[in-house]
């Protein structure tokens, strides 16, 4: 996939196998213990594995902060990829201020590790920039630390 | 379906079946000839039925305008519904800026006739307000008078 506008990426190999992967994706009880960096977790995960399913999370701080998110799947091959959006309510309901659309890519990397690959695309180059400010980079990579000492123990 | 935020609706009876009027909807050739109002038309329209297929138009006015639009089917039930936005390009791309999700539903009235209702669904109210004062209502029924006319003759 070649560089898309106003896209941040994380791309990494993990130490961990792709079916284990996908499991810590696909399964609410499995993605609420990584899918939040530490000391923040998330809780009332709703994954509807189909186009257009809800997938929502609560995220919840340390001081009591709690930011409830929804959003949809847009797209979904079960242990390649998955494409989600905060774009859109459930119902195809136009939602909040459309923030990202974000593109993930699991892929073999031999010897039972694995090619992650998160993609946030935004609207707008002033989303990445905010996206980019809130901690996008040193975030997705504490959830992919967390996200592969959990595959690990599958 | 209830009132939704920001939306503008076409509800009407066509007097034509709903086989037919599904066809004009899904037929670039057919869409090409009701899809604008006169004296603008449409050409090189692109159908691709799928979620995440491409649904583009390039629409063009009397004295040489010319206005490529693109955008992505999100749900599709054959003969019943559509679902469409200009949010995105094909591949999921974020496009543009995020203007509306249009939800199209098809059902048999009796006789021969087709209750017909096309929803708007903006993610802002200024957006609906600028849809509403580039003229939804006028063109999306004198559209729709052009799909009753070209689905009779079917």
């Amino acid at each position: 996939m070649k560089d898309l506008p106003n896209e941040l990426v994380l791309d990494r190999e993990l130490d961990a196998p792709r079916a284990a992967i996908w499991r810590c994706w696909s399964e609410p009880a499995l993605l609420e213990q990584w899918f939040c960096p530490k000391p923040w977790h998330v809780t009332d995960a709703v994954l509807d594995l189909r186009p257009g399913g809800e997938f929502s999370t609560t995220m919840h701080g340390p001081n009591g902060e709690e930011f409830p998110n929804t959003g949809v799947f847009l797209e979904l091959v079960p242990g390649e990829r998955l494409v989600f959006t905060d774009a859109f309510a459930p119902g195809w309901i136009p939602s909040g201020k459309p923030f990202m659309a974000a593109h993930v890519t699991f892929e073999d990397a031999g010897d039972g590790k694995t090619r992650y690959v998160a993609r946030a695309l935004h609207w707008t180059a002033e989303a990445r920039q905010e996206h980019e400010a809130m901690g996008f980079h040193p975030g997705w990579n504490a959830a992919a630390d967390q996200l592969e000492s959990l595959a690990k123990t599958l």
